[in-house]
């Protein structure tokens, strides 16, 4: 599928973002990571950020580090596609470089929670939806307590928010089963293939409809 | 791809209808006969004809042979998804079969012209409609001539046929380019096993929506 997709680039398309959400650790970020060198010109979503850049992190790279006042400013003008405080610190998805990398014919993927997935979809509504669904509760447990990052209340929290998250599966496009991490590869890299063999990707772009 | 595929039975899917279609000798037979042994519960379906059965040919396998008052009567009482004359015998997709098979989790597929392709759509709408482009109007009269089955005027008329059949694109929800097999088989594939992934397929069919 690599080689097939790298041989492709006579066609022209319209490139397109793809939105991976799910409930916390379902798995999204491991997916990701699964497949973003094995497809050309699909590329990660660079979040912005009001938090210090740590050792070693660059800007434009691994995130646009902003003030707050023009953090808070990209928000108020619709600049970003979605945004939330966390731990203090302000993130979000800069509308510009999405645009840019769809312009330029490129995928792009964010991988993020439920909740930015919906502010999303009210900005960027022509995204494609895919929804990561972890194998079982019990499973998402297990994940949720090798993270090893949360307290015994906080892993509650975690699990309780995640049911109640997986209701939100009806308002996405595509629902992706994580009991295996080679099959979830393929349905995501089948799916991101597809979605760029659109009728309004191809033919309606060749004819700047 | 297969491999992933068989694997993923436990899942629980609605099965639907793919149609393929495009101009005359875009190569959608070809096409269809490079896949369709390599995925699991793809099915191929299978017309209802009034042509008297050759030798070897089978009913319910090959076609389902049935005369002409049988047909006609399927064809008012809307049990055919789409029918036509051709060379004074009926043929026609009878909805039972597709709908049958559908219930059985398969992907029925079909390789249809474009008026067929267009009667599908007004009797099943929700099926998933593939346009098969070929690669250059050259290559396209290329094909044609290699058929070696057209007077010069019945190719003259393909030809005509075939650009004006072109603009039935824009109806379609993809466009596969014939300019390489291999290609248009993997983006195929590619595109079946997405649907698949569709929520409406998974997690609404498993919710009885």
């Amino acid at each position: 599928m690599e080689t097939h997709l790298q041989q492709e680039q006579s066609v022209q398309r319209r490139g397109f973002l793809a939105v991976l959400s799910g409930p916390s650790s379902a798995g999204k970020s491991t997916l990701l990571n699964t497949i973003l060198h094995k497809i050309p010109r699909l590329c990660y979503s660079i979040s912005a950020t009001t938090r210090p850049p740590r050792p070693g992190e660059r800007d434009g790279e691994d995130y646009f580090f902003l003030n707050v006042e023009t953090f808070k400013h990209m928000a108020a003008t619709g600049e970003l596609l979605e945004w939330a405080e966390y731990c203090g610190n302000l993130y979000g998805t800069p509308r510009q470089y999405v645009e840019e990398s769809m312009a330029q014919g490129k995928i792009v993927i964010t991988d993020i929670n439920i909740a930015g997935a919906r502010q999303i979809r009210d900005t960027m509504p022509e995204g494609v939806f895919i929804f990561l669904m972890p194998p079982s509760l019990g499973e998402l447990r297990k994940r949720i307590v090798n993270r090893g990052v949360d307290t015994e209340e906080s892993m509650r929290m975690r699990m309780a928010e995640a049911v109640a998250e997986m209701s939100a599966v009806t308002d996405y496009d595509y629902c992706i089963l994580n009991d295996n991490l080679n099959e979830a590869a393929t349905n995501l890299i089948a799916i991101l293939q597809a979605e760029r063999c659109r009728v309004r990707r191809t033919v309606l772009h060749m004819l700047g409809q």
